[in-house]
């Protein structure tokens, strides 16, 4: 169980670097604020945290504010904060409320107060306050997120039946100062398309809209055709954005991880952006050619992948990586993938990822488990369950995608 | 056009470094041949390369023989030797008569006698002789090619429905031996895979059929099923086999060709089996992290991607990974991404592979080409033939899988 116990190690050492504490202090110590009022809105999986070290810096110069985070990421009171937990990846009442009590707060604003607005990533169904009606909203989100369309693509739907969301929410908040502190979860990091940028100029356009709804063969409603047909605003001057935190540095998080431990680090990638189980191929094969190596490797691949359903089942992208993956190392010696998100939360279920090494597949075999069949019906947890497999952090408290590593140990 | 100059002297290169003449007069100076006739049959894409070669040391020791290879891969006639083109990757007509013509030129050897059997890829649908009816072959063959079944699982049902595959053409030969010559086109070279293995012990079992069968939910007919049932021989003993030439030589060749024009090489795998599209998607994130470089670096990838049949247009895999990539690496400066397949044919395509940059897309947008649609329509080698990202070599001669490589010159 050696190379499960890097593992760990890597994971753990990997996230802890990348919280979003310190940089949130270095961001706010720079900044220098109106007289007027600071109100506090803080949303996505990382909001609780990101919130958190703002009061540490701000202590009473924080006027009053809202957490929005997903279920289970609240890590209690913060004095003065109202916190909501609400639906994550499909927005629910709990969301629409609570983004309601954003709007009211921070409608009657002068030019004197500023709000600090702390985003991160799972703010798109966490801040919605919907232009079409709510059925209408879960069911294009539904069908987006089985229609394989990347983030990007369902951001771009998503900000036209919104009133928040594409800068709308610094329209609402002008004349007020906006702060927006973003830690980022998206590839790139391309500022619009994070939580669908409530505060940002949308670069995206009514007729990319259009396409994506023929490109995916997607049947709409009549209010959502009409909402899709109106543009976003192009002119925003109300709003300073720093960005924080990225894949980038939790790619070096885990090179520096690997190495304590005595493997030499590849970083292959920080954009990876192909669908789960064929990565989990790509990596396998990667894993077969170096298996003559003489010193220990780690291959380090960061992204966001996408998962292709095609079931029923229970998984999420990262553990659809790792459980292709081991009937791709079948019987390799020392040698391990593991996958996971920084969140802590690999698609709707409660592990971070997953881990598989040469054993893996003998395992299921054991148990009876085909991989073939349990991808086919997207049910990895359960295939990683049975191999103990399932890498299980809790939220972590920050969210800058995945990293999946290939560890050949010599 | 330095970029596209530079693929096309590594992929020149590194062909000519696989070829499979020099490999066949090694194995051939070695052998002792018993004093009777030696009969030659040489079956695959590299064929009349491979029995030519055999011809140049054997001269006048060769007594008769046959090659049969796939339409265009004859370079004309070799003294004493009877040459039949055929269908590939779908048998016809041609491939029976031939294979007839096979089977009784070898049916009544002696002991003393010797079938100099030189392989190479495409033989499984060359070499056949059903014993199914025809329709019921080319049938299965099409449901197997757009399933997405991979070359094992075809091979593992079409030596189930021959009277020459899976070990039964050395049976026949009986007791003449068998000096049995293989150039590898298949991952990992397991022997009873290479065109289905027709001097080879069978590994596959009637129980995997079976299971391949359900797993795609593939429709058979009553003859089929019962053939399917009838188990391989598990024991041959007048056969000797040599391989020669694989896929890891074909990414050796790259790694020294691309040496020799200034690039540092990176050979990330010889056995990538994932699809297509995906895999172009994966090498463009690794272009997309590299860009920092300051040394000129190209990322070697040996294997066969599997092309996933979403629609009708003419394309190969190659040239989906290809034409993939050319989105993800839209506006990259001296970047570059090629693959091809070393048999000179990609798909059924007069095309070998194809070719992309960074400028690769902008000009697709110019044509009105949407690398989406086209991608889902698989028609690959249309947008690549506007955008002058056809790489064409003619047959070349050998057929060792195939290479994809991405340049990044500084």
């Amino acid at each position: 169980m050696n190379l499960k116990n890097d593992a760990i190690s890597i994971i753990n050492k990997a996230i802890a670097a990348v919280q979003p504490d310190t940089a949130v202090e270095k961001a706010l110590f720079r900044k220098e604020f109106n007289n007027g009022r600071i109100v506090t809105i803080a949303v996505g999986k990382a909001s609780w945290n990101m919130a958190n070290a703002a009061k540490k810096i701000l202590v009473n110069k924080m006027d009053s504010g809202i957490v929005i985070t997903k279920y289970g990421h609240s890590k209690g009171e913060i004095d003065g904060l109202t916190i909501y937990e609400a639906g994550h990846p499909i927005p629910d009442e709990n969301s629409f409320r609570a983004t309601e009590h954003v709007l009211e707060m921070t409608a009657d604003l002068s030019s004197d107060d500023t709000v600090l607005f702390l985003l991160s990533g799972g703010g798109s169904a966490l801040f919605e306050s919907p232009i079409v009606p709510d059925n209408d909203i879960e069911d294009i989100t539904t069908k987006l997120l089985s229609s394989g369309a990347d983030i990007i693509e369902m951001n771009t739907i998503r900000k036209r039946l919104s009133s928040v969301k594409g800068g709308k929410f610094a329209l609402h908040c002008f004349p007020a100062e906006v702060f927006t502190i973003i830690l980022s979860d998206i590839i790139g990091s391309p500022l619009d398309m994070i939580a669908s940028g409530p505060t940002v100029i949308d670069r995206s356009t009514a007729y990319e809209a259009e396409h994506i709804i023929n490109k995916y063969k997607l049947k709409v409603t009549t209010a959502v055709k009409k909402a899709l047909q109106i543009e976003t605003p192009k002119l925003i001057n109300n709003v300073e954005t720093v960005v924080i935190g990225s894949v980038t540095e939790l790619c070096y998080a885990s090179e520096e991880a690997v190495k304590e431990i005595g493997y030499h680090p590849i970083i292959l990638t920080d954009s990876l952006n192909c669908e789960a189980r064929e990565a989990g191929k790509f990596l396998s094969a990667i894993a077969r050619y170096h298996q003559k190596t003489e010193k220990s490797l780690a291959f380090i691949v960061g992204g966001e992948t996408v998962v292709r359903l095609t079931g029923h089942g229970k998984g999420g992208r990262n553990q659809e990586i790792v459980l292709a993956a081991a009937e791709e190392i079948r019987g390799l010696q020392d040698t391990a993938i593991f996958s996971v998100g920084s969140d802590g939360t690999d698609g709707p279920t409660d592990a971070a990822g997953g881990y598989v090494d040469g054993c893996t597949a003998g395992i299921l075999d054991q148990f009876g488990i085909s991989i073939y069949d349990t991808l086919a019906d997207n049910n990895a947890y359960y295939a990683l369950q049975k191999a103990e497999g399932l890498i299980i952090t809790g939220a972590t408290g920050t969210n800058v995608n995945d990293v999946s590593v290939v560890l050949i140990k010599r």
